[in-house]
């Protein structure tokens, strides 16, 4: 590895992501898309200067954590769960429109095979939460309504967007689907989520008392930290995405997060520290974030794509119809105004950095071919480049 | 690589970093021990639960490269040229005395090879700038007169030991040494350490004006992260260590820096940024640079020393006497009080991670064997750990 190129590589990064997501937004622009389109311009689509590699994964990786951290630190629980019935049909919906008509469209339609036109199905499903979330915060919407549903629902859509990795990825190199170990798997990540928080708040109980005895100011932020790679490191283990244990921990410790065994701590104490907490991360937030959405624009080979090719179009058209409507009619399945279904919807659609794993792993394990790899980057591409511009739009009162 | 894997040893490093950092401090042992401590704890020495990656390495060093700047930007660089002169006696007698005696201790008292016994002497040469500069902040002395010339001193003899490194690996790759190519390198990194503190306020100069037509809060710290990241590269192109990249832009940054190019900023306007600068850039070292020296703890292969072996006493009492005296007695040949002398002296004796680089180097190209690789790894960990006790027994007033 060369940590001389890296820093050439970081300098890029974060300077191009930067200058591009404030000129975007200077235009009106969402300035996610500035920074995407940054790393399309540095990276293999555009001029070559980066090669994505592991050490810029891990910043991405820690950046985005990081961001759901800070948006489970500013959730408000007892919202979430007022929106919990609505939020669970937009997931389910969202997630088994695509899927199915996804898979269907590619098995009758196109005549591929059953393994392949069933993990094209899972390609469509999960939304990505990075992105969504993104574009609602800096919007200033994350307080509405319908950007409650959405959160719960993006979670809710990235579980089973592994959830149905796991099956397709196992069917595909085994043939079959081993009931058992599903159920399994569903099981430790609910147990996961019903326990985590309260393990969260436990410790946070712990570092308090640690953070008076050992009289260091610097003990705080430095053990939420530490907390925040150790969700995502348990996250991980019970099959759930990374990023939720993170979001988990901020949950845990927001401030408006009341559990029986969480009376311990005095409200002063609880905004103090909450403040405390939030400070110290959000320059964190500032430097990496922008590298995950800059390492999306990286991994997108649009290079890849021959758009004079009829069967790319054929199949790219046919998918991304599936790709928009199944997420934007999702928003029409619970009560509301039109516009806010409409937000709903379109929230839902930035398929983003999960669908760029499925993806890879399509194309790894042969089940994808060079024309269907370059169909799925473009339809991908395309539900992540559009929604924040249809978002802004809809947004504006 | 497994990322779960990477959050569960950060989770680690920074925890127990932060605690035994703490915990030492409150028994008046300097944190940075605590931190070496921990790593050593975790690590291939004590419990083995985290072996050191690229990734864990990449965090550690944009850590140590983050500290550097922000020593960089609160230094003063007409106390640095004050104390020009007396530096530069120190690091020279401090860079050759153990360079020196170590190889003639090595070639004739040992009868070791000419190419071993000289990368011996060359691991004994160049101190550790990060573990002197870290003890030395942490017990508040940085604003000495003694401090500034242990500041000016150590980046010389960082800039020496590239240099050292450099020639002896192709003395003992190659057998000759090319002396025009050597001269070539040093006249590049002196016109680098000239050039490089204009270049970087013009940059500061154009990142003020890009961020007033942007508009945009996050615009500077950005770009200056970006900075730091461009010059650590910068300098690594040139030869030199990627840190002083890091250190120059601090400089040329920092409040007190004023070259002719540079009177375009208003007294107000540098204050403003130098303290939003700084502001944006603390939580950064704050949880990036303690990885840095918990991984120093988890290079440290205390394993691999045989405590009960002749030899390896015998080897390491002599090589030690030399790695001491020769930087202690460097703050003797200038002027001052004895204490200020001894500060100075065992200011420079850690060899930290340069000592361990060249260890690692000099068992890869089989120039030392397992007995001589143990030797050199007591002698770093003495002199890295040893230093800090003193330096806090001798600041007491």
């Amino acid at each position: 590895m060369d940590l001389h190129y890296l820093f050439l590589s970081l300098a890029l990064i974060i300077f191009f992501g930067r200058v591009l997501g404030d000129l975007f937004n200077k235009f009106g622009i969402p300035a996610v898309l500035g920074e995407i389109f940054a790393g399309i311009i540095l990276g293999v689509s555009g001029f070559g200067l980066i090669e994505i590699n592991d050490a810029i994964k891990v910043l991405a990786e820690i950046g985005i954590i990081l961001l759901l951290f800070k948006v489970g630190l500013e959730a408000d629980v007892h919202q979430l769960k007022k929106v919990g019935v609505p939020a669970i049909i937009v997931a389910t919906v969202g997630a088994t429109l695509p899927m199915v008509f996804g898979a269907v469209a590619s098995y009758y339609l196109f005549n591929l095979p059953l393994a392949t036109s069933l993990f094209i199905g899972g390609t469509l499903t999960a939304t990505s939460i990075g992105i969504t979330v993104k574009v609602l915060t800096d919007l200033g919407k994350m307080n509405h309504r319908f950007a409650q549903i959405v959160l719960a629902a993006a979670v809710l859509d990235d579980i089973f967007g592994v959830i149905v990795l796991a099956v397709l990825y196992e069917f595909a190199k085994k043939g079959t689907v081993d009931i058992n170990a599903t159920l399994t798997m569903i099981f430790y990540i609910a147990t996961f989520f019903v326990l985590a928080p309260i393990l969260a708040k436990i410790m946070a109980k712990l570092i308090n008392i640690f953070s008076n005895k050992l009289q260091s100011q610097e003990f705080i932020p430095v053990a939420v930290m530490s907390m925040i790679f150790f969700f995502a490191f348990l996250s991980h283990e019970v099959g759930s995405p990374e990023i939720l244990g993170a979001f988990t921990v901020g949950l845990a410790l927001s401030r408006r997060f009341v559990i029986p065994l969480a009376a311990f701590l005095k409200v002063e104490e609880k905004e103090k520290m909450a403040e405390k907490i939030e400070h110290s991360i959000d320059p964190l937030v500032f430097i990496l974030t922008p590298i995950f959405f800059v390492s999306i624009g990286l991994s997108l080979n649009l290079k890849a794509i021959d758009f004079t090719s009829f069967d790319f179009w054929k199949l790219s058209v046919v998918l991304l119809i599936i790709a928009v409507l199944g997420k934007v009619l999702s928003g029409f399945f619970i009560k509301g105004k039109t516009k806010e279904k409409l937000l709903i919807g379109f929230s839902m659609l930035p398929r983003g950095e999960v669908g760029l794993i499925f993806a890879e792993l399509g194309k790894n394990s042969k089940l994808f071919d060079d024309l269907l790899y370059a169909v799925i980057i473009f339809v991908v591409a395309f539900t992540t480049l559009i929604s924040p511009i249809i978002l802004k739009m809809l947004a504006k009162d």
